[in-house]
């Protein structure tokens, strides 16, 4: 996810200034005419979305032309080089009404610290739920001010109708890098002269890909753009769910595209899965159901995992099959403190539509397979690996999913309900086949605030959780027709550079002492967390201790100001940075013990680190899984599993689910 | 390569101390009995290595056992089952003589500041020049004191000797990740609404990897070490060049492996071509043909390139085709201030041999293919790529490779060399082929330094250079016949987390203000890199401007005292910190004009940054590619290649070369 601070910028800005974006206008609209989906956008054949246009008068600024906007503008389409048609005659569908607003940005910081905002005035139509069956290049091209024009080109991949794979499971490691991966290893696997003595189950895997996570308009994504980029084939701007960004007030009507649970369900009947150890309305589970240009939209997120997007007409969806992990504020009845989507509880609703309930890890494993589930295991986001495991203490706060303020002892690990959502899936789905989505939310949680220690707990969880999936759908003889698929959805700045002396950094008085106790190349020396220590799991690769005495030197790239020991913590979840006044974050005084203090380099109203630019892992096991090798955009990995269930459609299909 | 710093304390243990190496008595021997090659070694079927054995007794310290080393220590060899023999029954081979010598060592970092050091004393013996033909498990045992033993597993890989491919190169881009692939491509390549309008190349490769670089004795590797392990298939400790470290004086005595460039020689008369930015003793190109403990032994280096080991019976060697690169003062003559080995003057005797001198872009252009070629361009490193082509007055320095303190302004870049090499070598070669190995070092260089900009602008450089040779190996129809391998030795913890408005930089007035010049997720933006600008290049994806309004927020995770301002250096390679007195560096007062003033996390003694865990990854295409995909040990890139070139022998050969 997106720093908490950055959300709340967001937030800000769009109180103060309707949708304004600092540095640009409209994303992916660098012109004043504009096209969603814009140039470049590439379809699944068959697949639904909406077409926004505006034309944009800004009133003041940079680009202030003297005029109001252009109302009488034209939009169409061509196919090749075939003639170009008016939209509705393309579609054969009804005009628009032309709809009008303004909103204001900030053209750069100064204008910002002098709140000099632009104005711009916008005219607009909106086409929706339409779908391109040709496999081709188009042309849209808007007219509009008497002789401008943005073209936009648009390609529908001709993919193969052939269904390859029953099954898909698209494990993500929210924020997982390469280096994530390399430094888990180092701690969760014995190593014996430079000879690892057991693997990673993602190191077994036999096609390695690399995806590009960059935004539409930026190259840092955040979690909602980049689920939304790998679930529906199209990039977009950060904080949106499922729909490109308008420039209108409403976070509900911006231009949708379907995603790949919404199209599997509507053209096989295929079954879905969901499962999470963040809270559930977040942006990666989120992603799968919800169109909103706000991510932040919580309770309506939970509202479309049920009952899909109701404000306009849409695929039909009834709810997946499974449905697991935290979030239980937006479930349970506002008269316990609740904060969900009209007032509802949504506990009663999902009862409603025939789902059994689930709130602890023990119903969890004995729960029937053959109804759907609904399992909701804690307020905000699931206990963390280290503290289900090691320090339980950590699980003494109110975070019952009831809502009855006790606290959440009994949370399943994302390897239970993994399975158990296979295992509803498999019963449910029979011929049909499934798609699950687990993700590992709290790898990019815990790197946020620093917490290395607990972030790569959970990346070792990811991995043992893959390991039990490849194992059990083994034994079900279910694993040749199922595609793996593991990745992230962006990075953090994360790597290992060295080990710490515990027991000398903490000798030292003075900073630059205590630098000494870091040693770099030879004097890293082997990871003392499998060579030391005597924690023992029922899961196999974890540390045997989490406080050796030579412990990571390891880091993020971007922090807020921070003191540094390079120490578990063991009092639970790490807090770098406190707020000293309004927006100003500096050191939290009760953290990092005998560390060294650092300055941070971001701006000081941030109190965690934020996302990073690398190339992201993709590792594939199964059928197609020759599609997943090399180099490519996130989109790709939509239109490869697209592909792999054959869900192309070159003519509008007979019969929906 | 290692920090300078780094080596400057290796150096320094060893002065004071013989072999001490912080926190280990001696690597890859945790018990007082030590067999190298170690417990987990591979080998290649007929692959030369000596075997070093020793017993320690250390005097006093935490291991003191109040003994002297047990000198009639014996050691056995047994291939699966079988029964043990005596190492001389094994080989056919004499007894070797016992030696005997004492290093010290310091336990700990309070031991080191304490200077209470371990001296312990040993009894050794080596067997030279051995080699293991039959594929299998073999197992190795010292006895020694009296009842104990160490034993080691040998792991000889049976791999078929069928060849494959004509001709390999080996791309080396030093130091580099995925994440400066990730930022190389952000700056060098034009994106429209998410999608790159252009490839790297290497994002063009079918078959992607990654291997794990880590040490045997340490998780963070040198240079030096990490070349060895790519190739030979055995890790070492950290300044190895193809030796395991034992704990003896002399540099120049440790237990050897044979390299891919030597066996392929060897073998098959096969052609080898060795290319680097750096300075050519520097630890990547040195690792083909020296073995010594000390990657500093420079002089030794160049000698080894022209008459391979002279101390040792070994591989017969008698020189590369071609060996292009920098670090002219190990050519030139002691009169003109070269510092060679013997005080030879190499140009010399490269002639004497028959190769053709060249010393500037204008000769290497022109130069016959027929005759092999040493080509040495620059005293010290070669000059970045950004040198030579935007802020050239940099290049005014005394660095001709004639010695005459003239600036070397006509020197090649990284393409011109290599594809200068693959000339020769297809010429030369004949029907028996060639391996080139051509290095891009100062990616590795200019991280070290934190210069970002010229750090990417030498991966482009590199990324250049291998579209380049896939060009020209297509034209001569060579393509398909030859493996292209594009790889890196290690990392550095770096990455990109958005912007810098560099004018809002400089408008403020506090550290904590500057701050807010700092865009991310959102306010990254796009990449102004492209499209601002209008510099063009011969090369085409290269920044069409190097100092944007918005600069990239990028960095390294570990670093000296630095003021950072994420500019472009335009007056040469940054040098972040000086030295306040003896081994303390602070900021340096002329670096990072308007920047953040940052405390490092790095022992102060520290002027750059470090090497980094994380995995890196190898691009494969033709002959074998698919050996390459998923994830693997740094040692299995060397097995492949030889599998690959069928280099495996189940007999001693009978011809050799």
């Amino acid at each position: 996810m997106s720093s908490f601070k950055a959300i709340g910028l967001a937030a800000a800005l769009l109180a103060s200034s309707a949708s304004a974006q600092t540095f640009q206008r409209l994303g992916a609209c660098p012109t004043l005419g504009c096209v969603f989906p814009p140039d470049q956008a590439d379809f699944l054949a068959g697949q639904f979305f909406d077409i926004r246009l505006e034309v944009h008068a800004p009133k003041n600024g940079s680009e202030a032309i003297g005029l109001p906007p252009d109302e009488k503008f034209t939009f169409t389409l061509a196919k090749g080089d075939e003639e170009p048609k008016p939209v509705t005659d393309f579609f054969g569908i009804e005009d628009a009404e032309v709809e009008s607003w303004t909103f204001s940005w900030f053209e750069d910081l100064f204008a910002r610290d002098a709140k000099q905002s632009t104005v711009v005035d916008v005219r607009a139509k909106a086409y929706r739920r339409l779908a391109l069956y040709e496999p081709g290049e188009y042309t849209a091209t808007l007219n509009y001010n008497n002789g401008s024009s943005t073209k936009a080109t648009w390609l529908v991949r001709d993919l193969a109708e052939e269904r390859k794979a029953k099954n898909i499971i698209l494990f993500i490691g929210d924020g997982m890098t390469t280096n994530m991966i390399t430094a888990a290893r180092l701690i969760g696997h014995k190593s014996v002269n430079g000879k690892y003595q057991s693997k990673m189950q993602m190191d077994k895997f036999p096609v390695l890909g690399h995806q590009m996570t960059h935004s539409i308009d930026s190259f840092i994504t955040d979690s909602a753009n980049s689920a939304s980029a790998l679930y529906s084939g199209h990039k977009s701007s950060v904080n949106c769910l499922g729909v490109y960004a308008d420039s209108s007030k409403s976070p509900f009507d911006d231009p949708k595209v379907e995603t790949i649970a919404e199209i599997f369900h509507r053209l096989t009947g295929g079954h879905v899965g969901i499962v999470s150890t963040a809270f559930l309305a977040d942006a990666t589970p989120a992603g799968l159901t919800a169109h909103t240009r706000s991510r932040n939209e919580y309770g309506h997120v939970v509202d479309t995992f049920l009952n899909g997007v109701t404000n306009y007409t849409w695929t039909k969806w009834d709810g997946p099959d499974v449905l697991f992990g935290g979030g239980a504020e937006y479930f349970y009845s506002p008269a316990l403190g609740g904060i969900s989507y009209k007032n509802r509880t949504y506990y009663d609703e999902f009862a409603k539509r025939g789902y059994q309930v689930l709130q602890n890890r023990t119903s969890l494993m004995s729960a029937p397979n053959d109804e759907r589930a609904l399992g909701i295991f804690a307020v905000n986001n699931m206990a963390k690996w280290l503290d289900r495991n090691v320090y339980r203490d950590n699980l003494n706060q109110s975070l019952s999913p009831a809502g009855d303020k006790k606290p959440a002892l009994d949370q399943p690990g994302l390897k239970d309900m993994t399975l158990k959502a296979i295992d509803i899936l498999a019963e449910r789905s029979g011929d049909k086949g499934w798609f699950l989505m687990s993700e590992a939310a709290s790898i990019d949680k815990m790197m946020h605030v620093l917490d290395y220690d607990r972030a790569l707990g959970e990346l070792l969880e990811l991995d043992d959780t893959i390991k039990a999936t490849v194992n059990k759908l083994n034994e079900t003889d279910t694993l040749k027709e199922t595609l793996i698929l593991v990745t992230a959805d962006h990075g953090h700045g994360f790597d290992v550079m060295g080990s710490v002396d515990q027991r000398y950094l903490a000798a030292q008085n003075t900073d630059r002492k205590k630098r000494d106790a870091i040693g770099t190349y030879q004097n890293s020396g082997q990871s003392q967390y499998q060579n030391t220590g005597n924690l023992t799991y029922t899961d196999s690769n974890f540390p045997k201790t989490w406080d050796p005495r030579y412990t990571l030197f390891q880091g993020l790239m971007a922090d807020p100001d921070r003191r540094e020991n390079w120490a578990v913590h063991k009092d639970g979840p790490r807090k770098p940075a406190v707020e000293a006044e309004e927006d100003d974050y500096v050191v939290n005084p009760k953290d990092g013990k005998d560390g060294i203090l650092l300055n941070g380099t971001l701006p000081v109203e941030n109190d965690q680190g934020v996302h990073s630019l690398t190339d992201v892992p993709v590792f594939a096991m199964g059928p197609c899984q020759e599609l997943f090798g090399g180099v490519y955009n996130s989109v790709d990995i939509f239109f490869s599993m697209a592909e792999c269930f054959g869900l192309g459609r070159g003519t509008p299909p007979a019969e929906t689910y």
